[in-house]
Protein backbone atom coordinates (compact mmCIF):
# COMPACT_ATOMS: atom_id res chain seq x y z
CA UNK A 1 0.00 0.00 0.00
CA UNK A 2 1.55 3.46 -0.75
CA UNK A 3 1.90 6.54 1.53
CA UNK A 4 -0.80 8.20 0.17
CA UNK A 5 -3.37 5.30 -0.03
CA UNK A 6 -2.40 4.68 3.35
CA UNK A 7 -2.74 8.92 4.21
CA UNK A 8 -6.31 8.72 2.42
CA UNK A 9 -7.69 5.50 4.69
CA UNK A 10 -7.24 7.10 7.70
CA UNK A 11 -8.49 10.42 6.28
CA UNK A 12 -11.56 8.25 6.28
CA UNK A 13 -11.46 6.27 9.44
CA UNK A 14 -11.04 9.60 10.94
CA UNK A 15 -14.35 11.09 9.33
CA UNK A 16 -16.32 8.07 10.43
CA UNK A 17 -15.33 8.40 13.58
CA UNK A 18 -16.01 11.76 14.10
CA UNK A 19 -19.06 11.73 12.94
CA UNK A 20 -19.97 8.63 15.22
CA UNK A 21 -18.56 10.98 18.35
CA UNK A 22 -20.58 13.71 16.73
CA UNK A 23 -16.95 16.07 15.98
CA UNK A 24 -18.25 18.45 13.60
CA UNK A 25 -15.07 20.91 13.51
CA UNK A 26 -12.98 17.48 13.19
CA UNK A 27 -14.67 16.55 10.33
CA UNK A 28 -15.02 20.03 8.68
CA UNK A 29 -11.09 20.33 8.41
CA UNK A 30 -11.14 16.99 6.60
CA UNK A 31 -13.05 18.22 3.64
CA UNK A 32 -12.00 20.90 1.15
CA UNK A 33 -13.17 24.34 1.23
CA UNK A 34 -14.95 23.62 -2.34
CA UNK A 35 -15.98 20.47 -1.37
CA UNK A 36 -19.22 19.10 -3.52
CA UNK A 37 -21.84 16.86 -1.94
CA UNK A 38 -24.45 15.26 -4.52
CA UNK A 39 -26.99 12.78 -2.63
CA UNK A 40 -30.40 11.53 -4.46
CA UNK A 41 -33.21 14.30 -5.27
CA UNK A 42 -31.19 17.36 -3.36
CA UNK A 43 -29.48 20.11 -5.32
CA UNK A 44 -25.00 20.15 -4.58
CA UNK A 45 -24.66 21.59 -1.73
CA UNK A 46 -20.97 22.82 -0.13
CA UNK A 47 -19.50 23.22 3.51
CA UNK A 48 -21.50 25.51 4.69
CA UNK A 49 -24.48 23.47 4.21
CA UNK A 50 -22.90 20.52 5.25
CA UNK A 51 -21.91 22.14 8.95
CA UNK A 52 -25.64 23.90 9.09
CA UNK A 53 -27.06 20.42 9.03
CA UNK A 54 -24.44 18.92 11.19
CA UNK A 55 -25.31 21.67 13.73
CA UNK A 56 -29.13 20.57 13.68
CA UNK A 57 -28.34 16.87 13.95
CA UNK A 58 -26.06 17.39 16.91
CA UNK A 59 -28.59 15.37 19.28
CA UNK A 60 -28.40 12.32 16.54
CA UNK A 61 -26.52 9.65 17.46
CA UNK A 62 -25.02 7.53 14.57
CA UNK A 63 -22.76 4.91 14.16
CA UNK A 64 -21.85 3.69 11.05
CA UNK A 65 -18.78 1.62 9.24
CA UNK A 66 -17.09 2.08 5.87
CA UNK A 67 -15.62 -0.67 3.61
CA UNK A 68 -13.55 0.76 0.93
CA UNK A 69 -14.12 -1.03 -2.67
CA UNK A 70 -11.48 0.30 -4.54
CA UNK A 71 -9.25 3.21 -4.28
CA UNK A 72 -7.29 4.39 -6.34
CA UNK A 73 -4.55 7.51 -6.70
CA UNK A 74 -4.56 9.70 -9.65
CA UNK A 75 -1.56 12.31 -9.32
CA UNK A 76 -3.00 14.52 -6.70
CA UNK A 77 -6.30 13.27 -6.60
CA UNK A 78 -7.56 10.01 -6.11
CA UNK A 79 -10.88 8.41 -6.16
CA UNK A 80 -12.68 5.46 -3.53
CA UNK A 81 -15.61 3.38 -3.77
CA UNK A 82 -17.22 2.46 -0.58
CA UNK A 83 -19.72 0.55 0.75
CA UNK A 84 -21.41 2.35 3.69
CA UNK A 85 -23.48 1.38 6.60
CA UNK A 86 -24.95 3.62 9.15
CA UNK A 87 -27.59 3.62 12.29
CA UNK A 88 -29.26 6.81 13.12
CA UNK A 89 -30.88 7.51 16.21
CA UNK A 90 -32.70 10.42 17.09
CA UNK A 91 -33.12 11.96 20.64
CA UNK A 92 -35.93 10.96 20.88
CA UNK A 93 -36.89 8.05 18.07
CA UNK A 94 -36.48 4.88 16.81
CA UNK A 95 -33.07 3.69 15.08
CA UNK A 96 -33.14 3.41 11.47
CA UNK A 97 -30.13 2.27 9.40
CA UNK A 98 -29.09 4.02 5.62
CA UNK A 99 -27.00 1.94 3.76
CA UNK A 100 -25.62 2.44 0.62
CA UNK A 101 -22.34 2.99 -1.41
CA UNK A 102 -20.53 6.32 -2.33
CA UNK A 103 -17.76 7.17 -4.64
CA UNK A 104 -15.53 10.25 -3.00
CA UNK A 105 -12.86 11.87 -4.71
CA UNK A 106 -10.04 13.06 -2.31
CA UNK A 107 -7.86 16.01 -3.33
CA UNK A 108 -4.00 16.60 -2.14
CA UNK A 109 -3.64 19.98 -0.45
CA UNK A 110 -0.72 22.40 -1.00
CA UNK A 111 0.60 21.26 2.63
CA UNK A 112 0.26 17.45 1.31
CA UNK A 113 -2.68 16.85 3.50
CA UNK A 114 -5.56 14.43 1.46
CA UNK A 115 -9.03 16.24 1.72
CA UNK A 116 -12.56 14.86 0.78
CA UNK A 117 -13.53 16.68 -2.31
CA UNK A 118 -16.24 15.68 -4.27
CA UNK A 119 -18.85 12.95 -2.60
CA UNK A 120 -21.87 11.54 -4.51
CA UNK A 121 -23.16 9.54 -1.76
CA UNK A 122 -25.96 6.78 -2.88
CA UNK A 123 -27.34 5.54 1.09
CA UNK A 124 -30.96 4.60 0.74
CA UNK A 125 -32.96 3.40 3.70
CA UNK A 126 -31.82 -0.39 4.41
CA UNK B 1 -10.29 23.49 -23.64
CA UNK B 2 -7.97 20.80 -24.22
CA UNK B 3 -8.43 17.89 -26.60
CA UNK B 4 -9.04 16.21 -24.07
CA UNK B 5 -11.84 17.82 -22.77
CA UNK B 6 -13.40 18.31 -26.15
CA UNK B 7 -13.17 14.26 -26.31
CA UNK B 8 -14.65 13.60 -22.93
CA UNK B 9 -17.41 15.82 -23.86
CA UNK B 10 -18.07 14.06 -27.49
CA UNK B 11 -18.12 11.21 -25.57
CA UNK B 12 -21.05 12.19 -23.71
CA UNK B 13 -22.78 13.73 -26.21
CA UNK B 14 -22.37 10.51 -28.34
CA UNK B 15 -24.13 8.70 -24.59
CA UNK B 16 -27.33 11.31 -24.79
CA UNK B 17 -27.82 10.55 -28.45
CA UNK B 18 -27.96 6.88 -28.44
CA UNK B 19 -29.42 6.65 -25.44
CA UNK B 20 -32.09 8.66 -26.58
CA UNK B 21 -32.01 6.78 -30.30
CA UNK B 22 -32.17 3.46 -28.85
CA UNK B 23 -28.90 2.58 -29.78
CA UNK B 24 -27.44 0.32 -27.02
CA UNK B 25 -24.42 -0.92 -29.14
CA UNK B 26 -23.05 2.34 -29.32
CA UNK B 27 -23.78 3.39 -25.50
CA UNK B 28 -21.81 -0.01 -24.65
CA UNK B 29 -19.09 0.93 -26.59
CA UNK B 30 -18.58 4.16 -24.71
CA UNK B 31 -17.84 2.40 -21.49
CA UNK B 32 -15.28 0.54 -20.34
CA UNK B 33 -15.43 -3.08 -19.68
CA UNK B 34 -14.52 -3.12 -16.13
CA UNK B 35 -17.46 0.23 -15.62
CA UNK B 36 -18.66 -0.02 -12.49
CA UNK B 37 -22.50 1.90 -12.14
CA UNK B 38 -23.86 2.99 -8.80
CA UNK B 39 -27.25 3.62 -7.98
CA UNK B 40 -29.59 4.17 -4.76
CA UNK B 41 -30.71 1.35 -3.10
CA UNK B 42 -29.38 -1.38 -5.60
CA UNK B 43 -25.84 -3.19 -5.44
CA UNK B 44 -23.37 -1.71 -8.07
CA UNK B 45 -23.58 -3.38 -11.20
CA UNK B 46 -21.25 -3.53 -14.48
CA UNK B 47 -21.43 -3.90 -18.22
CA UNK B 48 -23.24 -7.06 -18.53
CA UNK B 49 -26.27 -5.62 -16.25
CA UNK B 50 -26.64 -2.56 -18.14
CA UNK B 51 -27.04 -4.42 -21.29
CA UNK B 52 -29.52 -6.64 -20.28
CA UNK B 53 -31.42 -3.98 -18.71
CA UNK B 54 -31.29 -1.87 -21.62
CA UNK B 55 -32.54 -4.61 -23.83
CA UNK B 56 -35.66 -5.09 -21.49
CA UNK B 57 -36.12 -1.64 -21.95
CA UNK B 58 -36.05 -1.39 -25.95
CA UNK B 59 -39.63 -0.39 -26.06
CA UNK B 60 -39.05 2.64 -23.71
CA UNK B 61 -38.68 5.88 -25.43
CA UNK B 62 -36.18 8.14 -23.44
CA UNK B 63 -35.60 11.49 -23.87
CA UNK B 64 -32.65 13.74 -22.00
CA UNK B 65 -30.45 16.58 -21.40
CA UNK B 66 -26.82 16.82 -19.91
CA UNK B 67 -25.53 19.66 -18.33
CA UNK B 68 -21.60 19.42 -17.66
CA UNK B 69 -20.90 21.39 -14.18
CA UNK B 70 -17.57 20.35 -14.02
CA UNK B 71 -14.76 18.38 -16.05
CA UNK B 72 -11.87 17.89 -15.07
CA UNK B 73 -8.80 15.82 -16.67
CA UNK B 74 -6.45 14.28 -14.07
CA UNK B 75 -3.82 12.49 -16.57
CA UNK B 76 -5.21 9.16 -17.82
CA UNK B 77 -8.85 9.89 -15.60
CA UNK B 78 -10.91 12.46 -15.65
CA UNK B 79 -14.21 13.19 -13.42
CA UNK B 80 -17.27 15.39 -14.29
CA UNK B 81 -20.45 16.46 -12.39
CA UNK B 82 -23.21 16.90 -14.56
CA UNK B 83 -26.99 17.67 -14.61
CA UNK B 84 -29.14 15.02 -15.97
CA UNK B 85 -32.52 15.62 -16.79
CA UNK B 86 -34.61 12.73 -18.49
CA UNK B 87 -38.32 12.03 -19.71
CA UNK B 88 -39.06 8.25 -19.81
CA UNK B 89 -41.97 7.11 -22.07
CA UNK B 90 -42.91 3.30 -21.55
CA UNK B 91 -44.89 2.32 -25.16
CA UNK B 92 -48.31 2.37 -23.19
CA UNK B 93 -47.69 4.38 -19.88
CA UNK B 94 -47.66 7.99 -18.72
CA UNK B 95 -44.30 9.80 -19.12
CA UNK B 96 -42.31 10.85 -16.38
CA UNK B 97 -39.44 12.40 -15.59
CA UNK B 98 -36.27 12.02 -13.85
CA UNK B 99 -33.57 14.66 -12.74
CA UNK B 100 -30.17 15.04 -10.81
CA UNK B 101 -26.63 15.19 -10.89
CA UNK B 102 -24.01 12.29 -12.03
CA UNK B 103 -20.43 11.83 -10.63
CA UNK B 104 -18.30 10.20 -13.54
CA UNK B 105 -14.99 9.04 -14.35
CA UNK B 106 -13.67 8.85 -17.63
CA UNK B 107 -10.50 6.87 -18.18
CA UNK B 108 -8.28 7.15 -21.53
CA UNK B 109 -7.82 3.84 -23.09
CA UNK B 110 -4.43 2.22 -24.64
CA UNK B 111 -6.11 3.04 -27.93
CA UNK B 112 -6.37 6.92 -26.73
CA UNK B 113 -10.31 6.95 -26.56
CA UNK B 114 -11.99 8.01 -23.26
CA UNK B 115 -14.53 5.97 -21.95
CA UNK B 116 -16.59 5.97 -19.22
CA UNK B 117 -15.29 3.94 -15.97
CA UNK B 118 -17.30 4.48 -12.82
CA UNK B 119 -21.10 6.25 -12.55
CA UNK B 120 -22.65 7.54 -9.72
CA UNK B 121 -25.84 7.82 -10.77
CA UNK B 122 -28.51 10.47 -7.88
CA UNK B 123 -31.27 10.93 -10.12
CA UNK B 124 -34.52 10.89 -8.29
CA UNK B 125 -38.23 11.24 -9.45
CA UNK B 126 -38.80 14.68 -10.31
Amino acid sequence: MSDDERAIREVMARWMAASSAGDVPTVLGLMADDVVFLVPGQAPFGKAEFAAASRAMRDVRLEGSNEIQELKVLGDWAFCVSRVEVSVTPPDGAAFRRAGHTLTLFRREPDGAWLLARDANLMAPA
